[in-house]
């Protein structure tokens, strides 16, 4: 299991944090937004699910992961 | 028909916007946010709904008509 944590633009409120987590979950990962710091914590299974396939997710949502 | 304009805080993205505009639309009556004043232009009809009912509509959503 890989963690990282990215740095995400646009998150503004909790219907963000869901919509958010939820493309993370949707993707085949696990997610969690502080949206205070601007972050979303991943983890992930590099063998099912690559971390671009992750932040594409993210960023179809309308958030840049910078 | 009645039309008035609610000051509401705490709507920051498109989510929100959805979010309360539902909910008007869920009391029987019609709103339509500008994210940017802070304002959501509501008409309705007296006779089946009333402003208490749709500011009250707004605040179940969590967020402050003032």
């Amino acid at each position: 299991m890989q963690t990282t944590t990215l740095n995400v633009e646009g998150m503004s409120c909790n219907h963000c944090v869901k919509a958010v987590e939820g493309a993370v979950k949707e993707a085949g990962a696990q997610g969690t937004v502080d949206l205070g710091a601007k972050t979303v914590d991943v983890s992930y299974d590099e063998a099912t699910v690559s971390l671009d396939a992750i932040k594409a997710a993210i960023e179809d949502q309308g958030y840049d992961v910078v």
